[in-house]
């Protein structure tokens, strides 16, 4: 047997002892899942210095390899970071159990009782890159929503996702809970994530979180469902009707309070009967905070250190201390900057105009849209969500952040006496 | 420029004003909605001889390629079934409109207004087979939820589809709805399918209605996104505990009340304590309807007609007067073979007990589960959502039949007074 074809066959036995795990995980009450996430908990704490030691091996070959300390630190794993983690599985534990939940009811004419019914989706897999939490994060979340989770790290981070999902194997046997809930795809070769991409009927949806080409890779060449997730090209739209101070507070935070990630803001536009009152306010605030601006010609006038703005600049997720900005002559000339330039994330307008705000919020196809608040709301955590696995800027099964009600799908429960159709 | 280059720029063409009707179209208020669907219904009725003459040719052709009078008959239009065509159009003017229903809504802790809205997909693509019937359903539903439809049916019924289509866009001409809100792909060739399946970024989800090599195509060769449809290899499992009466009614129905349709009956599985009172009285009654059952040696030792069941008879989507049978020795085994066998589309149980009712739900995996009832009522019209785009197999975004809620996304609007974050 070639090595492709081994890993292939170690791939299938490994997805199909996840299918069925799928099976037995899906009836489970939520208390046998929330012991079975304090196990997991305990078992992170307990084995923590075996878990920063096959860190350390990631670690060191990093370095060999000349990859950044910003890298490098996102790779890191010590017993303070195994603590936080461990505890965010158990705050997974307290969130409510969405299985089970009836979304809909009614009894039919005929008398027939329809429910429909949260179920988990079954396999997720999530393929990701860089920090090692994820692992876990994401294992905790399918656990929690009642699927096994397939996971597919970076290759960098082998080492430690083997020991974390060893340890999180070895506390679920004790559990209700099949060990075989949360697995490694065996392999860190390419061929091991087009197994993955490719494994329809074993795998019931994949979600890719990283990078913007690895993204567009999973979604390209996947045959299982994906939910394309993250990217984000964030504008901040600054209205006619704008109140000054709060239009730069929002403009400064939403680029410059944690620029990245997918909801900074990487646009802004500034409506022309208002250009004259904020840019020269807006750009000082932004050269305080150490941003440069690629600015149109009208956005340069009121400032010499702006960098002249190509077509790219408007499609850029600088993820930096960058962004690009334009005056326009009309909302309706923001929306199709948008329509043209944006992700679908989120964009923000700031406005006084009651009649504006509706018109944005109605003219703007995006998974979050603020009105005079900063992009940076877009997020599981300040939704009130207790958690998220991502953010999804497909419009399909999930849009925006999505928690633990959408890693599920639904089932119709069906109850009659002997009903049959005439 | 060659003919397939030729036949690409023509679909971009379509695809790109399609998607520039969809930002129209997502905003407009019901009244404007149901004002264009009864346009659409007044133009088709005007036009019907018209109509008839265009289907006439597809007609013509079909019966010189020696078409089955079945199929004849599904392809063919009249005055009379162009009238019944109108008025499927005018009752999707009647329901409610799903856009801008508020599925999530409140106050955040730090004052932030959260709401979550509905919202139109955009740009629906429905690949289909046969009756021209599904060009004018499809617009209507797409346009009711603010879609635009871009519609690719049967080459056989190319006429016929151009004459609805050519018929519906005129009519919208006269009304606030784009005229590019309902689009025919150009072109009868394979090649016009593959644009469609890979116009990501242009078609925002595709359906495919038909049959299940036309489905698993678009599942596999589509980079946008797919709702998978229609494939009903559905079972129904009579208990240990069940009435025999309404065990023989149940199955009876689910198999005989219309073989072609996804939601019948395929396979039947008794539990082993029953088969004596069950299978003698089941068998007869399936002999009297003409249904040929290819059963396990369990099965045939009731009847002599039973022809012996491969394993692809319990693989089979028949849709036709055929049914697999098997005796189980339990409920577990009864769920095991559908989990082997089964589409996930609808599974029932006939049972007086609780207990066994319970574990069946639990554990079938299946877009709907059926309790003392026909696998006939999974249908959109049944369930009480007034139409339906079709019957979705898979887990993500909708599974089970898709009314006008499941042609739509959502998106969150969130409302502040100058909200940044800390």
């Amino acid at each position: 047997m070639s090595e492709q074809d081994r890993e292939r066959a170690e791939f299938r036995a490994v997805a199909e002892r996840g299918k069925a795990a799928a099976a037995e995980l899906a009836p489970l009450p939520r208390a046998a899942k929330d012991a079975a996430l304090h196990a997991v908990a305990d078992a992170l704490l307990a084995r923590s210095a075996e878990i920063v030691a096959a860190n350390d091996k990631d670690v060191a070959r990093a370095r060999d390899s000349g990859t950044s300390e910003y890298m490098i630190d996102r790779l890191s794993l010590s017993e303070e970071r195994i603590a936080a983690i461990a505890a965010a599985v158990r705050q997974v534990a307290t969130l409510p159990d969405p299985v089970g939940e009836s979304v809909r009811g009614n009894v039919l004419p005929n008398g027939l009782e329809l429910r429909q019914v949260r179920v988990p989706l079954g396999v997720v897999g999530i393929i990701y890159e860089g920090r090692p939490n994820v692992t876990v994060d994401a294992a905790a979340l399918c656990l929690k929503s009642g699927n096994v989770a397939m996971l597919r790290g970076s290759s960098s981070a082998f080492d430690s996702n083997t020991a974390l999902v060893g340890a999180m194997q070895d506390a679920l046997r004790g559990t209700a809970v099949p060990r075989d809930a949360v697995q490694l795809v065996p392999g860190t070769s390419r061929e091991s994530v087009k197994h993955l991409m490719t494994a329809r009927g074993l795998v019931d949806v994949l979600i890719p979180r990283g990078g913007a080409s690895l993204i567009q890779s999973v979604v390209r060449n996947s045959t299982v469902p994906v939910i394309e997730t993250g990217v984000g090209n964030c504008a901040v739209y600054v209205d006619a009707a704008a109140d000054v101070d709060m239009a730069v507070d929002i403009l400064v935070n939403a680029k410059t309070q944690r620029p990245s990630v997918c909801n900074a803001a990487e646009t802004f536009l500034v409506h022309a009967d208002i250009a004259e009152a904020f840019l020269p306010r807006a750009l000082a605030a932004l050269r305080d905070k150490g941003v440069t601006v690629h600015g149109d010609e009208r956005v340069r006038a009121y400032g010499d250190d702006v960098v002249a703005a190509t077509d790219d600049d408007y499609h850029a997720e600088y993820l930096s201390l960058d962004i690009a900005a334009r005056v326009v002559d009309s909302l309706d000339e923001a929306v199709a900057h948008i329509r043209t330039y944006g992700s679908g994330h989120t964009e923000a307008i700031v406005t006084s105009s009651q009649p504006a705000a509706k018109r944005f919020v109605a003219l703007v196809d995006s998974a979050a849209v603020m009105v005079n608040a900063s992009t940076r709301f877009t997020d599981g955590e300040e939704f009130g969500f207790g958690a998220e696995i991502g953010i999804s800027t497909q419009k399909l099964h999930a849009r925006g952040p999505m928690g633990l009600p959408e890693l599920t799908s639904t089932k119709y429960v069906v109850t009659g006496e002997g009903h049959v159709r005439g």
